[in-house]
């Protein structure tokens, strides 16, 4: 089974059970964005975590296997960074890029925070001017290695 | 005086003093990301901020001047993405992109996070594992209009 | 059912019908843009508005429930710019992009036209020299954030 | 003179004298985005108009002769649609563009809009959830010969 | 029908029949290249026009109202230019493009030539040295408008 | 002397003298199109012609010898494409390539169009509906060998 | 029969027979470079010619026709370039391409070498240190006209 | 002394001496093309190579240790491409690539010509209906290692 | 059958047997580097290393066949770059590829490293602050010709 | 002192004293790569090392201090791969990255080579068919966090 097939049947199963990622991360015992992430093809998870999700959802073990494997990740590349909500993200790169350079170097050092070692959560949060979505990334410093 | 001049000038005091841009913006009023954003010609702040800030650096009335106007923001564009720590935040939207919007979309309906009404804090965190930064973007949610 | 067959669907019942946007957006009760670019893919709308719309054009329910779903936008991308009606908006922005920047902010600081708090209006102007096409767009301006 | 440096001096004259391109529309009798497109060197103007511009900014001949030159436009081209504000047409055009196309032949037939047989006007409108820009583009629908 | 099964059917059965685009446009009352580029799919005639150009190659009604239909054009792109032929025309541009802007502005002013209310003839040269190809382009003259 | 010196030497002394292209290329003894790309850097002249054209202008021999020098062509490449003008001949070939290609292998087999033994006139005709532009492209047809 | 199955019926026939482009074009009485491009899509041959090739490969008429039809070239573009043996002939030409420039020139004034009226032979040379690939080419030399 | 200073001390000492790159070559004693590409910016020589080219053209030492010294190749990239000399050996590769591949494989197996172990001569073949250029590239074939 | 096709089947058959890369090549008698590229269509095999690995997967003949066969490598070009894993040995190019060209060019001349005759093995590196991956290239160094 | 005038000062003292990236490295006492790399402006190093490297070399304390401060790395881009020597790692990546991901993931499961921990040597391996370039990468194996 394909990550494209796999996609496609875990978003309809999903769809006509009417559960949220939240239900199903609560059920899987990990997070939303991980969760989200892996059932789209981006991530693998453990043979454990995606029998529970197949249960969650009435799939099958194809499913689940497909669900553990290794993707190519990414392959939607820059076609996706037309759609306005992704876009956001990658406006906010272009106008802060830089500065979130100087502050982790500020504090940190010469070296990244991780993509890898990384988590991310979205939440919303309640403010009488319009909700606000709030997204908290998570990555471990990794410094520049001199030898 | 162009936006890139007052920038080479900021940095040129900045780091002849020794100053941190936490420390910066504590002394301005407002937060480091909103301050170095500015500072590199990405951003407008109010007089009375610039004057503080020119203040604090002992810079003249030409930067303070500088710094109100508004910027064509993103001018280096993608030129920038190729260095490793800003790719990290473009290699999170491609791996990422479409989890986000899902999760935006579960939560909130067809719309979008702002980046316009939009704040970020970058912090460390103590991790026994090794640090972490912490990218915590707010943004408004946008919903779209249906007319 | 996917967007794509959504759209192929409503587009060929609307042909057999005879019937023009202007039409369907008056039995639905929303403007003529919002309806046609719902049923190209690009927007979403109330479950009531698709139940309406699919009545109009002869439809079946799975064509309502694809309208209300919410999409990945702007999937053609760049590729629709060649066409020279559409191509033309292209060149409205690089002729006059800086200039709408200049005078937005003359009128309202820094800050941008939302294009998602956004509603737009397609008229023909009659004029002995020729009718014109008026493009009238109102987006709410969204100062940036100063934090 | 070349466009580049007209333009410098334009905007310094302006900063200094701190007027409008509203103003200085009316003083020069003709529309503000008209003369701040030729301004920033994407237009031409009448020596009348051109001389009357000068005038109001207290500028030399030269400046006047070159406000009448016939310009090579968009030299920008690409860079600038990175800037937010400017980025939200395009996405505007992403988004809506065949939309557009459908909506002017449905009025119109087979042709386009002209976008130089064109005028915009940049409008503030006031409302109660947050003021709008109003954005009213004009062009005169120019049909595809058949021959 | 699509545009593109359109395209196949009238190419097959002009090739069966062995007719040329000149013949085919005498028999319809037209030009050669506006006949040619409606059945590639890059134009619409009237139903007039279709019902003769159907009638001379055999082709039944959806054929006909294919034809009549309003195409988004240039759907190819820049892919085409790759041909060395279409690259030609490509080449005159990049070499002569500002020749062909500075004469036409030396003689009529700001403004372009029009490619829509435009009309092109191909023809044979017959010369001892070698026939010549002769392209004549037609374009009505659009000045700028200035408001 | 470099083309681009000798092509702002020669735009000067034309502005200055108030001479067309049209009147340069009568005194020189070729053609209007001929005389501009060469004097725009895009082709070479010979030695009698470049001493003509020097003398009309009024320029020296460093000119003259710039002006048969043989230049690299197109260096400008596809950013001049953005210019409305210019643009129109790109979009002539987006939607007219496919076409041009059929017709000029109807009447002459498998090769093309020379772009190199190539003329083309601009010239203004005439018309109540308003002035047309007309471009005459002449270029040997060149079969493609076999061997 | 489209080109690609053209190509696919003659590659599959030229393998299962066992049979080098060397002996094809022997048999066609042509060269091999031509014959194999003209096989692959990017020529047309004549219908003489054709049949002959058709022969030797035991394939029916239908292909032979499509061997006469003249093909769009260059269809796969850019895509082929990353290829090791097609890219090292792109790397060539971005290091020996001012080259060429400069001694063609040198040796016939402005102009080009024809790609139309043009052949090419693909030899191998025996060498102790290595047996090289040694490609001659040859396109007649066209001046540039002047007009 | 730069790569670009060294060309163009060298460029403008052959043109004041009026030599050609066959003669300069022939008194360094190597091949055309080597010579006029190492003067360009794209080889190195010998030192001894290097001194008697400088002695050749009367220019001093520096222009010889620049002569020596190992270039990054290719920086000018695509942008030369658009030259129409240099733009016909892409349309080569473009057309005839894939023959290329064919034909190199079926007399070598799989592996590439080299363009590093890689001589070019380029002639002038007289020829009755027009003289032709003549490429001839030898590069050693490289066979894929398998390990 | 199609490189693809090939592919397909043996990691199919590869996913279901439970084989590893390294198992595959020591069966076959190579380098696990090889064997891999081998199977995704980038390389070609011996007739006897392909009937090894065919009977250790329990593949036909056919697989066979294509394994022997020299593809056309790096068809998915750029595309594959958006995976983070593969982006880093982009990333290493775009930081470390300058030095590299130093130090090759330090010990060896002007030249490069082939990626032809070129090996290259993959190892896991034990190390108490975490494993390591060794990638180890060897590539022969191949000198420019002079001549 | 920014980064550009930091290394044309030491590649200038470099070239001027005669010495080797191999000796300045054993003499700062860390590795030829890293060295190397931070003198181009990839990299930063300590206080200590930088006045290790600026008095082996014979320059200022301000070539001391740029070559501590954190760079924006990978400035040159894409540009630089038209380099053949570079370009080879380039297409190392593009025929092999699949392969590579492919046998990560077999020994480590799912995860990245990490490039910034990260070392890499670069060494000349006698050979009697050919001096080789061997290029060790060992980067820290990072897993895919699971959350």
């Amino acid at each position: 089974m394909t990550k494209n097939d796999m996609r496609d049947a875990i978003l309809e199963a999903k769809a006509s059970k009417g559960l949220s990622w939240e239900h199903i991360a609560e059920r899987v015992g990990c997070a939303p964005v991980f969760v989200c992430a892996t059932c789209l093809g981006e991530h693998s998870m453990t043979q454990d975590q995606a029998e529970k999700l197949t249960s969650v959802l009435g799939l099958n073990a194809e499913v689940a296997t497909a669900l553990t494997e290794i993707p190519t990740k990414a392959l939607q590349g820059e076609a996706l960074m037309n759609d306005p909500l992704i876009y956001r993200l990658k406006e906010i790169n272009l106008v802060y890029g830089e500065t979130i350079k100087q502050l982790i170097q500020e504090k940190f050092g010469d070296g990244i925070m991780s993509a890898i070692d990384f988590t991310m959560d979205i939440d919303r949060i309640e403010d009488p001017d319009g909700d606000r979505v709030q997204l908290t990334m998570s990555g471990k410093f990794l410094p520049y290695k001199r030898w």
